[in-house]
């Protein structure tokens, strides 16, 4: 009988792959990957398929999801399979999807965790993971959806931040940016211009940047490539802020209103 | 110039680390490590020092609180420095302070990622990321905050699942188990006797264990050893219903109020 692992590859490249999945993915059988779910600008197949010394064979959107996986169930019918994934696995819903229809065709599954951006922001911008409320994804659709600025609201009042998770377009893994993010937030919610916010770029990354400014000033810093995202400011604790300015670059007159 | 750089060891083991964390690692002139935040229950010292060819200083909470790291920052002046940390670096509060006085100092740091339960708990559940309000902490004073509750009934009436970490004892390294905290929070507020709630043992770990129940029944549920952790369940998605049945062992009838 078949096993499948998934195994996150976390945030920039197949070096962000732990060591345990490692050890899995040379010892499988075969190995998958699709790459459409979050967008890993460092990323080296060939440098992966050397480490873990076999081929893998990448998975798009439509045998994932219309076609559901069954190539990658079928394999794993049969032999003990990876299936590499950015960042921590099972943030997709379509992978949930996945391992429920293994569990219920009597297919062994197991997850090898990563790091995650909703775990690495606190780290990159010092701010604490209690204080975050509920995550929301900014989509490519227009108009933007009123659940956004109601979602930062909503926490707001409750003193929490807000993770803005900002959508790739899976056709051409373009992710939308932090300037595009800023500009149709404030938009549809001119009251979000004098929201405090954190623009965070290529988080885990040597070149990875934050930097901390009221909403409608973000679209003035240069953040470079993506991988983007943004952190709407609820109330800050003392520390938070201290963090804001000694590693976020905040400007003390723009903390004011959530100290 | 000195740096520091903070290596996430992920849920486990020192096998949680990322390839890009043994690496660096192994190019540092020293390493230290701190394993009082988060239990690690699968870490073999020994191993960890082999793997990265150098002797890793353990340091404990005196030293990093009320000392404020001033050993682990004088070597960070002189060289570069590792400093091992359980899960992913930086959701403790004291990491993020050790960064500002690092960058206060002129001395340069940088965080490698590693999972963390509060994006583990997802894979291990099934249920989705941006479906989670707030986290909290129970701690093991007496008596319990009414935070607690206030806190899942708060997330709960918007629908939001809400993750309990459970707190360790620093002096012994014992954490509060499941079943403590169940009985706790009934104790605390027994209308959660009818909530539904999922038990997660050993996220990462081969004998993980997870088990959706009313929180009134989750005491008698066996669930070994910690690392423990639990969700407070808020309104289901279809398919978080479908993967509490399939992956936690829910009973249909326990789930009607939630879907």
């Amino acid at each position: 009988m078949g096993s499948l692992t998934f195994v996150g590859l976390g945030l920039q490249s197949e070096n962000g792959m732990t060591l345990e999945g490692l050890d899995v993915a040379r010892k499988a059988g075969g190995a998958f990957a699709e790459f459409y779910t979050n967008r890993m600008p460092g990323l080296n197949l060939e440098h992966l398929e050397m480490l873990i010394g076999k081929k893998v064979h990448l998975l798009d959107r439509t045998q994932l999801e219309e076609d559901g996986g069954r190539q990658l169930i079928a394999a794993a019918q049969k032999g003990s399979v990876v299936f590499f994934v950015p960042g921590d696995p099972m943030i997709a819903t379509t992978h949930v999807s996945l391992r429920i229809t293994l569990s219920k065709n009597g297919i062994e599954s197991r997850i090898i965790h990563a790091a995650s951006i909703t775990s690495a922001i606190c780290g990159a911008t010092g701010l604490q993971s209690y204080k975050f409320g509920k995550t929301i994804t900014i989509p490519q659709d227009e108009p933007l959806p009123q659940s956004v600025p109601d979602t930062i609201s909503d926490n707001s009042k409750r003193g929490l931040h807000t993770l803005l998770l900002l959508d790739i377009n899976a056709s051409e893994a373009n992710q939308m940016t932090i300037r595009e993010a800023a500009a149709r937030m404030t938009r549809a919610r001119p009251s979000l211009q004098n929201a405090l916010a954190v623009g965070a770029a290529r988080i885990g990354a040597i070149d990875e940047k934050v930097k901390a400014a009221k909403m409608r000033d973000l679209p003035n810093t240069e953040f470079g490539n993506t991988p983007h995202s943004i952190v709407a400011i609820g109330k800050l604790h003392f520390m938070e802020a201290e963090a804001l300015k000694v590693l976020c670059g905040a400007h003390d007159e723009d903390l004011r209103e959530n100290s």
